[in-house]
Parts: C-alpha cells; sequence; structure tokens
C-alpha cells in the first residue's frame, strides 16, 4: 500500500531529492504494476531480498535513493519466527551488504522502522530518547534494523534514515492481520456503507498519521540534509495522539450519525490485552525540527481518505 | 581474562544458582585450561561460534547457565567490520538458535553487553530508559545482541540476562587495543614499578567495575529470579563514576607518592576524541533494586588488584 501510493507521488512530482526523475526500479515479492501516467523509465522486478541476485538488480543502476519498505507484518513476524528475522532482518542486512559492496557508492537509503521498537510500560509522553524494549518479534527485528542503518550510516557504507511510522490511518483496501487493522475499520468500513466492530474501549488512545502524512515522511526523508540529522539517524515521526471515541467523534462531524452508528461495539480480550501493551502518544521535537509534519487533525484525515480513495462519495 | 576468573570463583563455590556445581563446559578459540583445584567434571574446548558444530558440543550436555562473554573487542570490531558482525553478532544468533533448536530446553543465558550501546551526546547521570544510539560497530552489534536475547528470552526459547559491564578497572596482564585500556594501565603499571602514560585529561570521568564486582555480577545474573526481571532483560551495571584524578589521589594513599609519581601525562587527541563520546554516569536503579552490586570505592578496587594479581605486594 505505502509502496504503491509512494511510486504514485513520486512519479506525480517527477523529482526526488531535489533532483528530476530520471529512473525507478520496484521490487516486490510479486512483481509491481508499471507507474501510470508518466513516461520516466521503470522498471518492475519481483524477488525474494535474501537472495543476493534480486539485491544486486535492485542497485545495479545505482540509484541515488532507495526506500526500503519491505517486511512482512507484526503479526505473521510473530507466528513466524524464522520468517520474521528472514524478512525483517536479514534481507535489511543483505540490502545494505550489497549497497557497502559497491566501490564508491553511498545512495540515502530510506527505511521504515516502527513504534514497535518500543514496549510497555510506557512514560506519559514518550520522549525522542526512549529506550528501545520492543515486546514483539517485530519490533525486536526493526530494533536491529536501526543498529545496522546507523552503524553503516557512520562507516559511510551508505546514506541512511530511518523513519518509525506511526499505525497508518485510515489504511485503504481490506482488514489485515495486524492487530492495528480495526484503527483504520472502523473508519474506512462505515464509509462505504459496511459494519465494522470496534473491539476495544474508546478510551485507547494511539499514536496515527494518514497515508498522504507517511508518504510525506518518506519523501521528506529522501531529501534530509544529513548534516542536520546527525550520527543519530532514526527518527520518531509525528503524528496525532488520539483516542478511539475522538475517532469516532470526528467520523460524525464528516459523514454523519447514520454513518457512525455503523461502528459496533464488541471487545476482544485478545486485541484489548495487545493494544494496552502500545504507546499512545510521543514527544517528536527532533523530527519535528526536521520538517517532518504530523497531519492536522482527524477531520483531515478522514476528508482526505474520502477524497483519495472513495471519489468524495461517502456511502 | 574475565572468563578465567569466572570459572575460577565458580569452582571455588562450587555452587551457581542455587545448585550444585556438577559439571563444566569451557569453549574459546584456544582451549582453555583446565579448572584447577577441582574435582568437577569439566570439558575444555576450542572452536570458533560461528560453526554449528561447536555451539552444538557446547550445549550437547544441556548446561544450565550458559554464560556468552565471546566477543571481539571494540577496537577490533571498528576495523574489521565484517569479523565483528560475525564474531559479536552471527555467533551470539548461532548460539540462541542452537538453544532453541533443542527440544524442552530453556537455560539461563547470561549474555555480556557493554556500556558501548549507548552514544553521545549523554545527560548529566544516563537512567536506565536511555535510548540506545551506539557509535561504533561493537557498540552497535552488542545492541543487536540485546535485542535477539530479549526477543528469545520473550518467545520462551531460552531465560536470558544481558549486562551491561562498565570499563573493568584493574583489568590484570598487559595492555590491549581498546581505548579503554589506560584505565588500568595507569594503576596496574605503576603497581608494578612500571611507568604509564595518561593520554587524557584528570578530569574525565569514566564508569568503572574491578574484576571482581564484574565477576559478582555475572555470578548474580546466573542465579537471578525472571519474574524481578520482567521482559526488559538487559542491564546496566552498577559502577563508580570516577574521574582519572580521584583514581590517582586513591592510588597515591594506597601505594604512595613514588607510585603515583610514575604516571607520566601526555594527551592524545586520537585517544581523547574517543572517550569524550564514552558515558560518565549511570543511574542504575534496576540493578541496584535487583541485587547487583557495585565496588565500595576506587581504593578498594586498588587494594583487590593488589592482593589478587600482585600476591599483596606493590614494587
Amino acid at each position: 500500500m505505502i509502496g504503491r501510493k509512494l511510486t504514485d507521488r513520486i512519479v506525480l512530482d517527477g523529482t526526488l531529492a531535489g533532483k528530476k526523475l530520471a529512473r525507478l526500479t520496484l521490487v516486490d515479492v510479486v512483481t509491481p504494476p508499471e507507474p501510470a501516467g508518466t513516461d520516466i523509465a521503470a522498471e518492475c522486478l519481483s524477488g525474494d531480498l535474501c537472495e543476493s541476485g534480486t539485491v544486486d538488480k535492485l542497485i545495479a543502476e545505482k540509484p541515488d535513493v532507495i526506500f526500503h519498505l519491505a517486511a512482512i507484518v507484526s503479526g505473521e513476524a510473530e507466528t513466524d519466527f524464522d520468517k520474521g528475522y528472514r524478512v525483517n532482518l536479514d534481507a535489511t542486512r543483505a540490502l545494505f551488504e550489497a549497497i557497502r559492496a559497491v566501490e564508491g557508492y553511498c545512495p540515502r537509503v530510506v527505511f521504515t522502522s516502527s513504534l514497535a521498537v518500543f514496549g510497555a510500560p510506557f512514560p506519559d509522553v514518550i520522549p525522542d530518547d526512549f529506550h528501545l524494549t520492543p515486546l514483539t518479534s517485530y519490533g525486536a527485528q526493526k530494533a536491529c534494523g536501526e543498529m545496522l542503518l546507523a552503524d553503516f550510516t557512520r562507516k559511510g557504507m551508505l546514506d541512511g534514515i530511518g523513519i518509525r511510522l506511526p499505525t497508518i490511518c485510515v489504511r485503504p483496501g481490506k482488514p489485515n492481520k495486524a492487530a492495528s487493522s480495526f484503527f483504520s475499520g472502523i473508519i474506512r468500513e462505515p464509509l462505504a456503507g459496511q459494519e465494522a466492530v470496534l473491539p476495544v474501549s474508546p478510551d485507547v488512545v494511539h499514536w496515527i498519521a494518514s497515508p498522504r502524512a507517511a508518504i510525506g515522511f518518506l519523501i521528506h526523508a529522501a531529501g534530509l540534509d544529513s548534516e542536520a540529522l546527525g550520527p543519530r539517524r532514526n527518527l520518531t515521526m509525528p503524528g496525532l495522539g488520539i483516542s478511539v471515541g475522538d475517532m469516532i467523534a470526528s467520523l460524525r462531524e464528516v459523514a454523519g450519525d447514520k454513518v457512525a452508528s455503523r461502528i459496533r461495539e464488541q471487545r476482544d480480550p485478545f486485541v484489548e490485552k495487545i493494544v494496552a501493551g502500545w504507546p499512545a502518544r510521543f514527544d517528536t521535537r527532533r523530527a519535528n525540527d526536521l520538517g517532518f509534519a504530523a497531519d492536522r487533525d482527524f477531520k483531515a484525515i478522514i476528508q482526505a481518505h474520502v477524497d483519495d480513495e472513495l471519489g468524495g462519495k461517502i456511502a
């Protein structure tokens, strides 16, 4: 999802990191579609990043900027331990090693990390210098990726920035297996005329960003001045710390009572327990100072979803 | 050094983690000597932990406690990037994976991490929840090891504790390539009748522990109750935050002016720069509450060195 939206945005901009866009190479486990509406050369590849052939093809043209978004989600990393480490850690390292192996090549690498690098108990507001104590394998793998990114960068082997994305909301498409899936579901499904289940208390507060904001973070990271960043290469991204109750109130304001009434509260102790271990609010001073910008408010997020995904129409 | 002293202590105690000592398996890159003064069965092996045969032999007898001390030091990890990752990260992971592969086996694993997981800039006193921003490859490798240890533990694959050791002072033996080597050298060499060079300002403050204290941490970690520890499995060890000037004053008190005058101040900008990036003082509340105990004062550390390493005699 992020990859597709990022491609669309880059093609629309026609520039990246202050340079005119010359070429795109898109890699995923299944071949990504050719980007539409552009005559920019695009190579679309499928492959497994753990296989050296794939990585070598990816960097053959020495792109100036590499977005490394490939990962399996937290739920799958938790149930398939080996696959999680292989995809989320080993493939990341293989990519960094392949870049290192190319003489005189030091591309900007934007790595999507996660708030899952943090683990409860938390202070009320989590500062930029809070320690990494992940409580999931996914979080541990992302934390290792952050360490590698910073170390390879420090050694001049690549020029990395790790960005810890908030939960993306409203995520388009279908519900997925992530325990966080309902944060999007309770907005997306009602707007599309369907019922949605809320498995937690409306008091639950969560740190979210819209797809538009997330893409904005990636683009901004691609062009960010290394000098301003210093050696601490991994950044918590700004977001909205909002309660589920306030999210629903915003939905009611934007779309009316009929839409909001499509949410049915039905507690799920399993999901409640997972969500209780998640962080709620951050002080993202470093990222703010570096020019990363959060969404204005949740109503704007809903409206953007309606505009971008529903052609402006609420069911 | 730590491995040898730890073996001596365990043999002397005859117990470990509340159990009578039944068997020892010692593994190093060169075959360790048989422990003296005991009739406890000891197997002494040489090998590379990255090779599966070595790890399999190590855990063949399913020891209840594994001390994983194997590492190459920061200087070498910095100059030999590949070797650092192989020894400090891959071998650690190989050990954890080998343990995981044994059905129904969940030993206590005591992993020696390092303060090098932290990187400047620092607050005056570094709290237990300060973030991991290593500024060396060694620190990055240890930080990854911490993540793996906590994750394998959380999944019930092993029962790990990571302890971040202060700089060991007074380290017996010869100077090594670590930039921290002089902290021991300025005490050890004068006590043995030799001149020592101090390459930094006497104002430099450093976080240190004696070999005795370090062995005490390892032994205590081996028997620590998991319940008390919770999911945050990596702990900064208590130490003394002491200035080089105060270390020298203590040396003068214990051993006299003649010994203290063997220290020659000759600044080394290379060492000064490295040391400037090191942490000075920690608030190790968690470890203190869990019963890890620091040295009483620096004079006691010097006296212990004289007793343990010099047969009570100052040159």
